[in-house]
């Protein structure tokens, strides 16, 4: 296959809720642009959106990434300023929508993702893989940072991904772990 | 099912390739400890093993677990105690084999985990997560931190877990995601 699969994959920072369940801005933590980038880069996408509506955090991740992709970073580790050419940040998910509409010519179906429980409209994991290699239109999975992505977000997405269940009781992934497990299990077809 | 599954998560921190190809003992990241101790937790096993011979960086793991479980953190985010309850340092894989056989009282099956390509003796996920399931022996799976667990300690183990490939060439995950992959490969069957 010619070219990056057609998703992307965005970590969101607002609306989402904090611990009390009330929606807020969350900060950005750097291992999260490092570890998904390299993760998006793993599983091949188009890019990694950070979306936040401020300012000043997005030029941190904007230093971030001119450190390892220009910088004496990209000197000593050239792996990391390879994943972080595709990192794009955004100050919503209007803006990211209309960039990938831009980009692609195509509306993109957007996905939520939450560890809660709630009603909506799912998709199988295989199934959105499946979906994804076929290649006609964009798709955008987004992860919820804090304690997860906010009602309306997810409202407003065209598809919702199970939660993910691990073996006991707890479900309190990090995004780092939750993304790759969510990106894995789209394309991993054990031989 | 009676309490957790029969197996351990170890992210080893000697000895471990650096980014030159020697032999190393790699620093402690804050946040293997959350993000492994969290994804050993949802997925029931019974310990998150921090190996490393260096004692101040065993003592730093031990303050920042008391931290969240008996500190100002217990009651911020009992989630994060709740998980940090698995975590244990130890000095060495020898160390940690005697101590899974004081707890089981059997040897237990050691498996190796790298983005390498090794010749060795490879179990497939599917078949590792049954054989956990089973739950006669004990099974450890290591994680090498900085550039991947050293090819002695490949070749000590039992088995060895085929390299998580993704859909491109690149394969520079982080140890955090990678985990949560082997994790997640072993038990997850789609509906």
């Amino acid at each position: 296959m010619e070219g990056p699969l057609n998703f992307y994959l965005a970590l969101v920072h607002h609306p989402v809720y904090n611990k009390e369940g009330r929606v807020v801005v969350s900060s950005i933590t750097n291992l999260d642009i490092h570890d998904l980038s390299r993760l998006v880069k793993t599983y091949d996408g188009r890019a990694l959106y950070m979306v936040t509506p401020l300012e000043t955090q997005r030029a941190m991740i904007e230093r971030i990434c001119s450190h390892w992709r220009e910088g004496f970073g990209a000197v000593y580790n050239p792996n990391r300023g390879e994943a972080l050419e595709l990192v794009r940040v955004i100050p919503s998910l209007d803006s990211l929508r209309e960039e990938v509409i831009k980009e692609t010519g195509r509306e993109p179906v957007m996905v939520a993702t939450s560890a809660r429980q709630w009603q909506g409209n799912f998709v199988g994991y295989r199934e959105l893989g499946e979906k994804i290699l076929g290649g006609d239109e964009p798709v955008v999975i987004l992860l919820g940072t804090g304690w997860g992505l906010a009602e309306e977000v997810i409202r407003g997405c065209h598809y919702l991904l199970k939660p993910i269940k691990g073996m006991g009781r707890y479900n309190h992934l990090s995004v780092r772990c939750a993304a790759a497990i969510v990106l894995d299990r789209l394309f991993f077809r054990e031989e």
